[in-house]
């Protein structure tokens, strides 16, 4: 590749596990020769004028430069009153779809097989809105917030991924039947893009009916489209179905391209250091990232150097049930991503 | 027994399957000898004086008398504008806990074994206040509302159901990271009732991660209590675990020993009145009333007769597997109740 055709994405390796997972990803990037030059920045919070959190300006300027950032695991909360990182960086950029596609992985055993689907959760408001009050001593209240433009937003996404992506149907999750006003608001906007988008089949149904469907079959489900919390716990449910944070991929998708992908697992301060880490989620993640900047070539060859190596069960981090170190696993997920030039 | 032992409880049959598998209930109950008279009530909501929705009073007025209820299937919402007989019979009797065992059943193949959990729901407020607003035009607002009252009473409930079962632990489930204000008080709660209860265990855990961990392996959680829709949520996931809502029992729970105890399943019309349904969610229902009303020899028997007859395989109705009729195993369970005189 000439230097040309290279694209900066910043990288914010994150804490514990999270440089010596991103330098596995590093490697195997550069095995795959992927067009990729990477920006590293630090995105710790700091107190700008005023006294409000904000990330550091140099990563601002390099996302907002960059538009895409690829992201470990950071902890959070540093100290009290400090915001959590993960909502700051869909505030900050707003990265209004998460989007994480849930499937089975051969080899890997869990109670499930051929789980193949994709939560599309709504990142910006909901109950996510920050607005509580005390109305008097004892009695409190929390604002769920559900806006027209948001809804259109994420259900027009919702359907694009799916037409985008070759899936078949999308499904809102909603409890229209108690939130009458906010999940009807949203549900509504669902109906809506459907009706544009008549290619692809449209079902609804209610949260709880989801969760109790999910865990007594999965494979009835292909693209889920949801408000904030719903997605909060929908998105980790289906993590649990095909191995849990370690090995799910993850997006948080904005406007005009701009976009962060990332790990959603802890930090893991007690392995942190030791060469223990498996790197499969942010590597996973670093996958839909070139998927998003069309470099599907790379791409698929990297995805599938990463399933045939657990496939094969030689070379596992202990937490896919081997005793490979971090570097070990990351060679031969290399190694075979040489062996397909 | 004699007459003067026997207690009153107002029977809900319900629609669809409920009258039949009313019967099976019944029938079973009269082979074990449970000192139990019934009242049959139909709940249908009307409209009263001022035009608010209520139960009609006969039915009240049973409930008000009898103090506890058995109850089926009821299709809701009848028509438009009609509320959930569910939410109305929560409200009407002041229901402020809804309880779930989710046991796994030996013989009734699932992907989990062992499952042995209690969700225990606040039911009276939080997201199901109700309350609503359009702000401006395409912007709305859901309320949730915590009080403290009621979140103490439903975490001093947990803890003391807890040590009446035998069981070691109690978990808070919430999203207090996010709701500060409210599921924090939720969570405070909790604890305080916790440090009142030091004989079980206490944890915390975020919804989200509940949810993950869940999936990934049940047997970990013991007692789990949350506020109302993280309660409609995990109530519905844990019942798929062991085999869906078939087969899991419900009681709702008020003050002064006022409770009623349901199977939360469809009203199934399509097979109502052909003697294809299957009573156990009913039925188990009802043992936890026995056990409700002290009448632990009773509950056990029935229980025992039941879990015996679906692992014995030989007569089971159709969702369970097998191809016998409601009555069938009604009767096959009716016969090891009378075999265990
Ligand atoms: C860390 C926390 C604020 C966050 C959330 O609740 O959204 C996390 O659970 C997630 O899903 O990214
Ligand atoms: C029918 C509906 C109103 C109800 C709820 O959401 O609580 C149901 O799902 C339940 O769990 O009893």
């Amino acid at each position: 590749c000439s230097a040309s055709q290279m694209q900066t994405v910043t990288l914010i390796p994150g804490d514990g596990i999270g440089p010596e997972i991103s330098v596995a990803v590093m490697k195997i990037f550069e095995a795959a020769k992927a067009p990729i030059q990477w920006e590293e920045r630090n995105v710790t919070a700091i107190k700008g004028p005023g006294g409000k959190w904000m990330i550091p300006p140099d990563a601002k300027e390099s996302m907002d430069k960059n538009k895409i950032g690829l992201k470990g695991p950071l902890k959070t909360p540093i100290a009290a009153g400090h915001p959590s990182m993960n909502l700051l960086l869909r505030k900050t950029f707003d990265l209004y779809a998460n989007v994480r596609p849930c499937v089975s992985i051969e080899g890997y055993k869990t109670p499930y097989t051929d789980v193949n689907l994709v939560t599309i959760r709504e990142n910006t408001e909901g109950e996510y809105s920050g607005i509580e009050h005390v109305i008097v001593d004892g009695v409190v209240q929390s604002i769920k917030l559900i806006t027209e433009q948001a809804s259109q937003r994420i259900a027009e996404y919702a359907f694009e991924y799916a037409r985008n992506n070759q899936r078949a149907s999308v499904t809102a999750v909603h409890k229209a039947n108690i939130m009458r006003m906010s999940d009807g608001l949203f549900l509504r906007k669902c109906r809506e893009a459907a009706e544009k988008h008549r290619d692809v089949k449209f079902t609804e149904m209610y949260l709880d009916t989801v969760c109790l469907n999910m865990v007594q079959d999965p494979t009835q489900f292909d693209v889920l489209v949801m408000p904030n919390l719903y997605g909060d716990i929908l998105s980790d449910l289906c993590a649990g179905l095909i191995g849990g944070l370690g090995v799910t991929p993850s997006g948080n998708i904005g406007a005009n391209g701009v976009a962060i992908f990332e790990s959603v697992h802890g930090t893991a301060p007690d392995i942190a250091g030791k060469d223990m880490a498996n790197p499969t989620a942010l590597l996973l993640s670093a996958v839909m990232m070139l998927r998003h900047m069309g470099l599907h070539g790379h791409a698929k060859k990297i995805e599938a150097a990463c399933f045939d190596t657990i496939r094969d069960e030689k070379v596992r981090t202990q937490d896919l049930g081997g005793n490979s170190k971090c570097s070990e696993f990351t060679d031969a997920i290399c190694q075979r991503v040489r062996d397909m030039d």
